[in-house]
This record gives structure tokens, sequence and C-alpha cells, in this order.
């Protein structure tokens, strides 16, 4: 697999504009899409959780796919996230976002009451069966609360489209030793999400940034990836001291309730967070904004006049 | 609040037949509640987990309860699970119980993103606005993996409507300790699920059993029930005994998939457990069976000749 795939490099998740009742804005949307076009990132992560897909009917996830294969225009490979809690519906959506152009596929397994490994198996077999784009697997226990073993990723990775997985920070941050039991197992490629941790994994040699902050700033993440894929340390610790009073309140706050903030504010679009979000109190939006400034800064070559 | 109440004594959550479209079987849902109804439960949890609600559509969720409520013919109280990912969804499905006929609701902070205590408390809020019957906090952080603080018990109780509360059975074991707490900052009916507890929470001084097996051993279940809240501890602890193999596998395997393999093997109906989730293995099965003919001889009366 070549670096020009989806599953290298920094793949940037939009959040989805939309209004209160999950009608999706495509044109705030197309908006976002050409920001990250234009820095080059290598992926777009369309419907990931931050662009919460979970809360967006059939309906409008087909109208973000169409609007983003329109906008997009091949210039960058598309990810859609399918997930679903029936298997049937997952399925469903897998053929809708092939049916659409979509490049690939970025699968979770949601869960109401907690599923065995060998039915999260046979889901993830049920959906590749539906559509034959490239899947990656999205492992994020953090809304899911499911957690892969390692013989299951070994055991899915054998099932021919499925390519990559989107892993969660190591609980004990040992990213060398666990890339290298993964690398055993699997021949999938291997990328990270948690932002704050993503200049680390991709230093310890992940395929992969599956970047929330991607999708809003893009050019600052991208700056990051490609640092930490030389293995520039240096500019990879500098980089990622300038995010972390982001990564901060990600973590105080959500990372999906941040950048609905930071959408509207930089005038991207109006993206209603869907209830029962609510979004920020105004010392925590000052907060944001505060660490948000100088990434603004960055991003842009210059301060920001409207935010500063 | 008289004992007549919908949440005081055995509340039964039914599982729904239906197939594997998630379709419900009307005619098999009836054939349930009758049974719950003969036996004399006083109340009935429609659409609980156990109910397999995350899984159906909100045209099937109504289906659902006009079933139910033409079938129970106001023997008994119907309490429905409304809960839905986004607000606007709960609160549909809030109004089409009451317009159907339920009795009370009940309803679950489902999440996909992590929801605030104040997400949850303007969640609960925007429900009761949409219909006045009275609900019942559905306390499942085994499913939605949200955890109420006793402060946001306290806020939830002073909204009209809100009038009980099903708990989770406490990790410390202190059900004396928890009830006292709790009588101390709310006026709700507190009751229980998690089955292989609710004899000792109600011996405790809880108000209520939101029972998976009284669901469908509704006999059974009443038995363990008015014996624990006559302080009968003797007659309590020998029924749980004859329980406690059945608790074990719903421990071992998750007591949806124990119960769902029941009602087909009972001949009540055909029941598909929604995928992803998948039937039990056939040693599984067995032990399931091994440790229901006991209950199912108490059930009838009788040694149950079909499954011996």
């Amino acid at each position: 697999m070549s670096l020009a795939s989806p599953f290298h490099g920094l793949s940037a998740f939009p959040p989805t504009p939309a209004d209160i009742h999950g009608r999706v804005d495509t044109q705030a949307l197309c908006g976002l899409l050409e920001r990250l076009c234009e820095a080059g990132v290598a992926s777009i992560g369309l419907l990931g959780s931050t662009g919460i897909y979970a809360y967006l009917t059939r309906e409008e996830r087909r109208r973000a796919v169409e609007t983003a294969v329109e906008c997009v225009n091949g210039r960058v490979p598309i990810l859609v996230g399918v997930g679903a809690l029936r298997t049937d519906h997952a399925q469903d959506l897998a053929s809708d976002a092939e049916a659409a152009g979509a490049d690939a596929l970025l699968l979770a397994p949601v869960s109401y009451a907690p599923l065995t490994q060998d039915e999260a198996y046979e889901h993830f077999l049920a959906v590749t069966k539906a559509a034959k784009l490239p899947l990656c697997i999205y492992n994020n226990p953090g809304t899911t609360h499911f957690t892969f073993s390692r013989d299951l990723l070994q055991r899915l990775s054998a099932i021919e489209t499925i390519r990559a997985v989107k892993m969660p920070l190591p609980a004990d941050g040992d990213l060398r030793g666990e890339l290298a039991a993964l690398r055993e197992k699997t021949d999938l490629a291997i990328g990270y999400s948690g932002d704050w941790g993503a200049g680390q994994a991709l230093l310890s040699g992940a395929d992969a940034w599956y970047s929330v902050i991607g999708g809003l700033l893009p050019r600052t993440a991208l700056a990051l990836t490609k640092a930490a894929m030389a293995g520039n340390g240096e500019e990879t610790h500098r980089l990622d001291g300038l995010f972390q009073p982001l990564w901060d309140t990600f973590k105080a706050f959500g990372s999906i309730r941040v950048i609905y903030m930071l959408v509207e504010h930089l005038s991207l679009g109006r993206a209603e967070l869907p209830r029962p979000l609510l979004p920020l109190g105004s010392a925590d939006r000052q907060r944001v904004l505060d660490a948000a400034r100088p990434l603004i800064a960055q991003e842009t070559g210059q301060p920001h006049q409207s935010l500063l």
C-alpha cells in the first residue's frame, strides 16, 4: 500500500455542520472540505465521531457523502463512517457510501448490549459483504465501549477488504510495543486517534493520524504529521507544545464540544451540537479561545484578527 | 404513591419478539403480555433493554406500544422505554407512547459522546415537556455508560413528572446505605435491576424490582418479590437459590441472549436477537436449559415435559 493510500498520513476528520434537527448544511460542509483539500491532507474522515454520524439519519448521512464526493471531486480520498447499532443498518450505510462514490469505509462496533468478540467479527464480515470498499476498523472504546482483542484484530485482518485500524492511544503508553505486536499479527495499516498522542505515535512508526483538529486546522496538523513522519522530534514537540492547551480543553470538555464551538467562531458555518450535547458555557468558551489563538495564527500565517 | 403505582413491586420486562429485520411480532408480544397479566405483576416494562428498544425504529416501537395497550387493556400499568441518542427523538417517542395510551415512561440517558450531568438533566427535562406521563429514570450504566451523581438524581426528582428511579445494584453492595442516602435527597420511588441482587434489594427496603426474568417467568419472580417485600428472608433466599444457576448464565452470556433463547424454547414465539447480537452456541444453550429446568417446573407447578 503506497503512501497515497487513505490509511497513511494525516486523515482529517471534519465536523458535520447541521441544524438542531440534524439536517446537514451541505454548503458549510463543502466549505470545510475545501479547506482540507487546499491544505493537502492525505484523506478525509467524513462522518466520524466528531462528524456526529451516530446522531444523523441514514438520509442525512447519504446527503453528506454525496455532497463530499461532489465537492472533493477526487482530490483527496474520502473515508466514510458507517457505524450503526444494527448490522443491517451498517450494511445499508456501507452500500449507500459505496454508491455515492466514497473511497473507503470506517466501521465502529457501536453497541448497546455489550458485544462479544465473535459478534463484532460477524458484524464486520457482514458489512464487508455489503460493500467492497477498503475498510478501516474504527477502534474507539471511549464511545463504543468495545475492546478489540489482538486476536480479533488478527482475524479481521484476514478479511480481504479490511486494510487498516484506527487505534486509541495505548493505556500504558507503549506505542512501539503495541505497533510491533500488531505488525506481527496483522498486515493492517495502523493509525492512531487521540490528538494529544498523535505526534508520539507517528514518531514511533504509526502509519496515520486520524485527527479531530486536522478537520479544522489542517495546515498545522499537517505540519506536525510531516515533522513526525520524517522523524523530526524537535519540530514535532514544538508543534505539539503549541497544541497542548487545546488538547487540554479536549480532555476537559470533550473534543466535540470544542470543535463545534470553533466552527462557528471561525465563521465556517453554523454547526449545532446534536442535543443532548450542549454548547460550552462562557468561561469554558474563553478558555478554548485562549488555547486556540496561537494555533489560528499558525494556521493562517498571521494573527487571526477576528478572533483576537 | 400507593402500592398500585407502576413503580412499586414487580415490574416485569418482557422481551420484544421481532424478526431479523426488527419487525415486531405483535401476536407473540400479546402472548407474552397475557402471561404477565395473568400472573398479576405490578407493572409491565415494555421496550426496556431486554425489549430491544435501542434496536427498533420509531414505527416499530409505536406498533409495540399500541399492541401492548390493546392486549393489556388496563389490567396492569405499562411503562414504556423511550430512550434515544437524540433528545428530539426521545421526545417523539415519549409523545408517541402517551398518544398510544401508555401509563408511564422509562428514560435512559443513551449516549455516544459521553454526556455531562447537565446534559443529562436538560435531556430529561425536555422529555418531560413532550409528554406528561409519570417518568422513571432508567439508570443503566452497563449499557449507557452514564453515571448519575446523587446530586443529579436530586435535581431530576424536583421535576414534577419524574417519580421513580431504576437503579443498578451498588458496587459496594451497601443497599441499605444507598437507599437511605437516596431517600434523604429525593422522594423518588426506588427500584433495582440486576436480577441476582433483587431479593436482597427488596429485603433492604427497595420499592420495586425491575426484572428481566419477571418478563418470562412472572409467577416465580412474583413469589420472590412478595416474600422479600414481606420481609420473609428464608423464602426469599430459597427462591433466590433456585434462580442462582440462571443468574450465573445471565452474568456469563448476557441476560438478553439467555432470554431470547428461552422465548423460543418455551414456544412463546419467534424472537430473533437483533444482529450483531448472536444466538448462544449449543453448549451454552444446554447450560441455560439445565439452569432453567427447575424454574420452569416451579413456574408451571409441574415438570415442563416439552423441556425435560
